[in-house]
């Protein structure tokens, strides 16, 4: 895994991804688009990741789209023969969505346009004091990016998600954390180490990766479903696949014997042969 | 567009629309109805309206349907032979849900009933510090209308809104805001103000009439959708069109030309012709 | 209503279970699974009952499956011959979904796997200062239960919903206040009194009976619905059979009379013959 635009890092089962153009503030091209949704595609195989750490290198986490080729770039995605081809930079949004392992986003500095909707789709988000967010779509003539239509009134409402988007105007960290958009703020210095050891406990090797990666897309996958029954029938099949499984029975026996839990069982190859991981 | 029940003004892009039956506490009736259906449809093709904001002549914002005429006022919807025919009021939720404008509701006294149901498709609610809201459906042997069972959850949680209708009290600004029904609280001669001021940032001559439309559309169209493919496969579609379109050219090159982009489409012809408001 | 693992009591319309296995904590079993869903089932029937507070036994509200005979009482729902089948304890969850009551859970000890999830689609929780909650699936290798990944995100939000489940640490009443997973906060020995007095409201004689089956119903079932239109759809049948009906008539007529409403229909025979729990 070598990266143009990304720097990658393990540590304690803990994968720490660094946009890395901190010279252009990280602004995303076609290249951090491809290394994006190759990463994510690609960390499923890799059980030695556990969860995943996404910040910025330098001042800023992401400024948004590299617009100074013009606006062709956010042609990339509309060549008139395959509009709904999925491409580029909205794929990433299905990349994390799908992805098997609990993701923390460190927003160090600017989040803007791309540089926010991309977290979206992460599990939990932590925030820089000195950070700024914007949701800038109509001051640009653009709409909105990567599903985020779809996420955002979900994370922080519909009425708080529309006066972010209909001002287009930046904002910080009070008014973010008040909205439910992240987590918790840190001063600067702080952030990337507390993002980095909430990533730890849920890498826990007490903790069995396969539950934490069927827990991880039951929830988004049933987020816009219809019906409850739909998440009882499926999750119904999951507790009775994971219960006669390795790591259940490690779970109840190490419990009873008063000792953690060693769970033997890899996410690259134990998930469970149904469910939306299986398509 | 002269109405018997409301009252219009236009100013810096922002209409004011006041329900005006102050001596009967703005009770909502079929004149009523009908007109905040027209109002709401017709709008849409008004390029010099930016936002709206609604609101109550004298001491109440609207006290719920006028049954002075007896439980006959609810009948309209049922009169044997069409029950499903979408008419009267329940279409005032459609109407708003559909709007290519921003719609901002300034709750200055008692929004009771279908006086709080049809605030809820609005983005945004402002409330006088001496309002009272009150879902007082079981009080009065009733069901929820105006879509509210579907909006109301979504908006301030299960928790909070099934309370509030088993309970059917009155409560106040205080609640409400704690609920994240309204987003602020305010003396009742600065409710007015304030709303007019928030609609005239989303009115902002240095925002995308067109952005703003399709964005606030993006997002309630896909409040209830089930995947977040499809909005991913929808929002691609208009990222592409815009982009190519004469918004964001102008909202580019103002960018780099530091300056205010002046934007020159209009939701009355340059929509995307695809989407939810193509239909 | 004679049960082996439920206590069961009512008093002003109020019915109060109670998990009643105290020596085990409350554990949950087969036999509690089963008479559980008799219960929630069969109080549809008695309109004597107007509101359901849930609690536990002793000190604890329910510490989980009981597991004394290993993870043997996951896989009644495993049997190989038919994993979709509805079963069990996973019925619980929509017994309780499409129960014609209110119901306030009264947390008074600790909630833990299925002592929590079961809570989920009641309609408000109350905590004992006390108490702790957990979702520990990851920590026993275990799949999240009874629609959990449905409920838990629209209860609390995706991002609090995650870091409970990844962390699968046991938390207080401060986090889940804070998290908008229960209502309310109170000392061990008000907790059952404050949860008694919030349902009474629920059952007040004041308040119909058949409006309140059909909104809490309404709610529900459209929390999960792709489009608003479904909704004024239902409701708008709704509001014209409740209108004509002698509870609205009722309504309407005391309210001029300026008296108490007295109303007159019931639950186990009034309900409109259409609608999610006419199926």
């Amino acid at each position: 895994m070598a990266y143009e635009t990304l720097l990658i890092s393990l540590e304690d089962g803990v994968m720490t991804v660094t946009l890395n153009r901190p010279d252009k503030l990280n602004a995303f091209n076609t290249v951090m688009s491809k290394e994006l949704i190759d990463f994510f595609q690609g960390v499923n195989a890799m059980d030695e990741v556990r969860a995943i750490v996404v910040t910025g290198a330098g001042r800023a986490f992401c400024a948004g789209a590299d617009i100074s080729g013009g606006s062709g770039a956010f042609q990339v995605w509309n060549d008139g023969t395959a509009p709904q081809k999925r491409e580029a930079r909205d794929s990433i949004t299905l990349a994390i969505f799908n992805c098997l392992k609990p993701i923390v986003a460190a927003i160090n500095g600017a989040a803007v346009g791309v540089g926010i909707t991309m977290c979206l789709p992460m599990d939990v988000r932590l925030m820089s004091s000195a950070a700024r967010i914007g949701f800038i779509f109509n001051k640009r003539g653009m709409a909105m990016e990567a599903g985020s239509c779809w996420f955002l009134p979900r994370l922080v409402g519909m009425q708080r998600a529309q006066e972010w988007v209909m001002t287009a105007e930046l904002f910080g960290a009070d008014e973010a954390l008040k909205g439910g958009l992240v987590r918790s703020v840190h001063a600067p210095e702080e952030l990337l180490p507390a993002a980095q050891a909430l990533a730890r406990k849920f890498a826990a090797s007490t903790s069995s990766a396969v539950a934490a990666a069927v827990n991880r897309r039951l929830m988004w996958s049933m987020l816009g479903a219809q019906d409850p029954l739909d998440a009882v029938t499926l999750d119904l099949q999951c507790v009775g696949y994971l219960a006669a499984g390795a790591d259940a029975q490690e779970g109840i026996k190490s419990f009873f014997e008063k000792r953690a839990p060693a769970f033997p069982l890899k996410p690259s190859k134990d998930m469970p042969p149904f469910g939306p991981w299986s398509k």
